[in-house]
């Protein structure tokens, strides 16, 4: 039964870490502006994609645009210490390339795959549950290394590049 | 630069066939009822997912509860036809496992992920989105096959079984 | 300080009282209808609309199409029993018509405005908001009578008229 | 036929005169913020609405915290000038007051209702249908006068006061 163990596997070993970025941004009536409330659209997008396998793990909530060094090193640490060895990281547009950049060279034997929004979850028409989505499987799919998911496209970590005119990663 | 042929080759081969299913179905006003207009949700998704690399080729539009044999030959057909080798086909989730059967032993050389929703696109809150993103990728990273993508999971054609109780395929 | 008690009038004396009709079906999944599951999109509607004061009291979750002497008399009893003299009824657009004509000339010193929608709440893109909005402003300010406010326009009972052809009552 | 003149005027008469305000403001992703692109939320509800009797006309699009004295008379003139009587005008909030007082005084013989939204349309969960459909049932209703339609309230002129704190007219 060679055949049902990849879909049981599958199942088990993705984890989902959450570090902010637009992707979880909501808007503020107040202030009128896009702020983060601590909460992560990936709950949401996991509801209406009617699945509850992956485990969520919220490590920040920050616009990438603010990530230090000191960030990404949680990342990685978070990334090195997971017993998953399939990981989506959902992150801010604006610096995932350092990211992924940081995380190339220091991980093996795990598929990580980055994604993010051009445009928050919360305000619908978004681009969220279809990045998420593309990027839960490929890091179920994809030969151990960094990527990004964006555009529909897997990227692999040195070629992620965000094109501020187009708002595209292709 | 070979990093760089990765992504371009991805952008370049993939054709996403419609069939219908209840990821198109529409609210229509006067019979209270969910029906097909003749619209496909997947040009609304690829807006939404800033992508328009993929081909879209709409076959039918119909409930897969509706699929005759000669149905499924058209599809069969579309894809042993199409000059792309990374094949999407959204489908609807009643009769997915039969067309994903029917494809099997009779397609060589191409990779053919179906996929579909619980929901339709247009109501919101769909799974539409994520499934569609996660087929879409599927399409691009796994080996020669006929697959298909719901719950955020790779489930090969013969694994393809609906839940009637809970509406899930996992 | 006359012109203060105007708005603290308002704000004190409005009842919704919810029946069902379209304004309220949700997707069911399994299904693939749109069925009542009991609850009401009159609280969400409140909760976007940004206020609290009206007094919510859910009579019954049927479609109007199956409503009967019986429930049009608990309709009735209700709005005469209401210490509120502003009244809005979310209703069915089936048989809008037949229960404003019930309550004419049974309800004395009391301003009922029926109102529903053609298009779930729940689907988003719905006139449920823009319904209920307008129908709440109604009961605030028409003179004590039967109405039905949709299609942005107030409709004395009489003259209540659903156009099948065009889903509208105007 | 006395009864069916209430409805038949009803429809005439009504203009919306739109000035920009958080009702029409849209996400842009290239800034991660949001702006006004041109056009107008107006639109969109009252095709959900389901109705086409009011004449739309867009005066201005900006964020009501950068209206000049001269913007409020440009409004003021649109509104005498106005053939209908029946003036709905949708501007932001944060000086919704002041034009409000403006407006009164200057204005004879027409019933004018500011109304607007503490979120985007576009954004959805949005309080903007619920508002313009009690702003256009209070202009068809209303005597001559100034009024607001915030939180399913009716506001003389002389009373309108947002609360910075929680977002709030009542």
């Amino acid at each position: 039964m060679a055949h049902l163990s990849y879909v049981q596997e599958a199942k088990m070993d993705v984890l989902i870490l959450t570090t902010g970025g637009t992707i979880d941004k909501v808007h503020d009536v107040r202030t009128e502006t896009l702020v983060f409330d601590g909460s992560t659209a990936v709950s949401d997008i996991l509801k209406y994609g009617r699945i509850e396998f992956p485990r969520v793990e919220s490590l920040m909530s920050i616009d990438s645009l603010d990530m230090t060094a000191d960030h990404r090193d949680a990342i990685l640490r978070a990334v090195i210490d997971a017993p998953e060895k399939n990981i989506v990281i959902t992150h801010g547009t604006g610096t995932m390339e350092q990211t992924a950049q940081h995380l190339l060279g220091h991980v093996r034997g795990k598929t990580v795959v980055l994604t993010g929004a051009m445009r928050p979850q919360s305000l619908w028409r978004s681009d969220a549950e279809f990045n998420l989505g593309g990027a839960l499987i490929a890091a179920q799919t994809l030969p151990h290394g960094i990527y990004a998911v964006m555009n529909g496209c897997v990227i692999p970590a040195r070629d992620v590049r965000k094109n501020l005119q187009t708002g595209r990663f292709i």
